[in-house]
């Protein structure tokens, strides 16, 4: 590796591990304070980021990157406002550090359980520059400090961005280092990045399943996988097919390229006849492109077989396969079996089936007739969120201010031995 | 790696991942009832234990196995009844699965947040067979089925154990595979098992650093780390020093093998005249070896210099390190420069000394006035303990049965769409 960048990422990951006890000691106050001083500064260089945004874009245009990509990589003004206005709304959300329980023991020890930050978070992510602000505000929120590594092609853009956090900070007299980006490019940082045990107390990647497997492969500092999402909408032969047709429409095509939309549609084999022609008709109207298992092509046999592979993956696209099952137990296991244990749902007027679905699927969340697409930090209630982990350590679904956060017993007492 | 051994790993990983589902969906009243029966059948056959326990130990010994590791090793009928009672004794404790919150959102979703089990929890532990039961119904009690791997020396007693809780699964209709043992006794079963992601949901080591550094360079499989402990006390400047007596000499020699014994003393430099005789006289009193850094020599010449990477290291036996430091500051950094994050205790009666402290000190567990022994599922009140952890994700300090869970949002609607 460049020894240059090794110099970068293990010099920023030292001196944020140094920063970190500051703003772990520091008042909410102080916190909000600072995430208020960052809305501040990027409104007022807005314009500024826009500009030197576009030559990003425009790099990325001549490289060939597809256009659904150069939009997620472009600021406006209009979304400049709304990074600010995210910084301002985390500033406002209630402070989660020192909450905790107390209790005392019978030789008189008074333990207490304080939540406290986790140190020095690192957080790998892709192309939007947004991304930059709303993980930076909410791991700062929790008292963390935080180590991006962006996109190569948004670098300029997250340069400006992250200088507009650092000035906020000094503003506010918290050290700089609080916030930092490498900015190298090479794709040998997030390698030396994941390995940093010394320094950095945990790392979330933010991206597709490529970039989470890599780190997951070569990490040895804890890992929070987000975001592999290969969801499944289950019509129960007890659905309501209105309520069932209506779901798999929004969950499959509200914004097919994120996380919580359906991938996969299996339906009761006692209602595959009734809502078959119905649901395809929907989904083509919708411009999605539908594949089936045998007996699914055996009803509609305009349909391609889906291959074998495609139950395992992710589309994040506006492609659907649909199977055929004979019960809710045999939909339970395909899901347990080929799902990313993400988000699914079933439609059901059942209450049996319905308990044997939420019991039995070994998912972040389970819905019962409601669209995969509620799975987010904003529709739990939960503010912001750094993404949706899908993992069972340490936090499981959509990842808020408290999921950023570790706790500490403190034992106080008056000389007490064993 | 042997064909044999790796098939052994994957398929009891299999079989234990295809079981757990089973355990998740039984009733709390079946979890008691399989503990209880347990802990009968292991009272029934502890003579015929002991027996082929004494076999492991003989063979240990003809090996050259120390004096402290074959006592670890033995099973007496006095143990057996213990590690029976323990099984009793976290069969009466309260069950955590299902516990939770619930929320409504404005769209009428009415979310459930419900603690559900982790799934196929990977133990791997050393020398010690009352860790074979006291791991597998701590984790099943959580709701888990449990896959171990023990020290080859104990293989036998090993068998016979886990043959004991598969018969009591088996009276109480649950399958034997949700608790298994990987028999191989290769060592590079290990590297085999922490990589197994599609089974296994964590892996939690417990043992020496060797074996803990080993599982996190390796392991692909989320790890809570355990029980790495380089504790320290330090006595303020304005400690009783009796009081910091009796708690050095209690942290360091209650019960020196262990993961929350102090191995490094700091002392202010104001009280080091006044406590240095003192507690140099009562730790060597107590067989206990001293070095000390330059100061500490200066004032105590028959004390050897502590080598550099003494400081970094947990000895686990009769030795300790002394260092004298300026401020509570200073001692505050190297507490979180060189310990290992688990147990450190402050001797003072200075309120903002204990708060900077408190706050500053970046350990699982800190202690103002008290023993860092005290570090233990047990004493903080949890029933029994799976291990301290010493990472900042999913669990911090004792691990009881609530820790060897995880969370599911079950989310209810009545047909919502975003």
């Amino acid at each position: 590796m460049d020894t240059v960048v090794q110099n970068e990422v293990v010099a920023k990951a030292k001196s944020g591990k140094k920063a970190a006890p500051l703003l772990a000691t520091a008042s909410a106050g102080k916190r909000t304070q600072a995430l208020r001083a960052i809305a501040t500064r990027l409104r007022a260089q807005a314009a500024d980021i826009v500009k030197k945004n576009a030559e990003d874009v425009e790099r990325a245009r001549q490289a060939g990157t597809a256009a659904s990509l150069l939009d997620r990589l472009t600021l406006t003004p209009a979304r400049m406002e709304d990074i600010a206005a995210g910084a301002d709304a985390i500033a406002g959300q209630p402070d989660v550090l020192g909450e905790g329980e107390t209790w005392t023991r019978p030789n008189g020890l008074e333990i207490q359980r304080v939540r406290v930050p986790l140190g020095l978070v690192g957080i790998i992510y892709e192309a939007r520059p947004n991304v930059t602000v709303e993980a930076a505000c909410i791991a700062f929120k929790a008292g963390n400090a935080v180590l991006l590594r962006g996109s190569s092609s948004a670098l300029q853009t997250n340069r400006l961005l992250v200088a507009a956090m650092q000035e906020a900070l000094q503003e506010v007299d918290l050290p700089p280092t609080l916030i930092q980006l490498i900015e190298s490019g090479d794709r040998h940082d997030v390698d030396e990045l994941v390995r940093l045990n010394r320094y950095l107390d945990v790392i979330i990647p933010r991206g597709g399943a490529d970039l989470i497997n890599r780190v997951v492969q070569t990490a040895t500092v804890p890992v929070i996988e987000t975001g592999i999402g290969n969801c499944h909408v289950y019509v129960d032969k007890a659905a309501d097919l209105d309520k069932a047709t209506r779901i798999v429409v929004n969950a499959k095509t509200h914004r097919p390229s994120v996380c919580n939309s359906a991938e996969k549609l299996l339906v009761h084999q006692d209602v595959a006849d009734a809502f078959l022609p119905v649901i395809v008709k929907a989904l083509s109207d919708k411009n999605v492109k539908l594949k089936g298992c045998a007996e699914t092509v055996r009803r509609q046999p305009h349909l391609p077989v889906a291959p074998d592979q495609d139950w395992d993956i992710e589309y994040l696209d506006l492609v659907m396969a649909i199977k055929i099952v004979n019960t809710v137990e045999q939909a339970v296991e395909h899901i347990n079996q080929h799902g990313s244990h993400h988000s699914d749902a079933i439609v059901t007027e059942d209450y049996a089936a319905s308990r044997t679905f939420t019991r039995g699927v070994d998912s972040a969340a389970v819905y019962v007739n409601a669209s995969t697409r509620f799975t987010d930090g904003g529709e739990f209630g939960f503010g912001g969120e750094m993404g949706i982990s899908t993992q069972k350590l340490h936090a499981r679904g959509p990842m808020g201010v408290r999921e950023l956060t570790t706790n500490k017993y403190v034992v106080l007492g008056s000389g007490q031995t064993r």
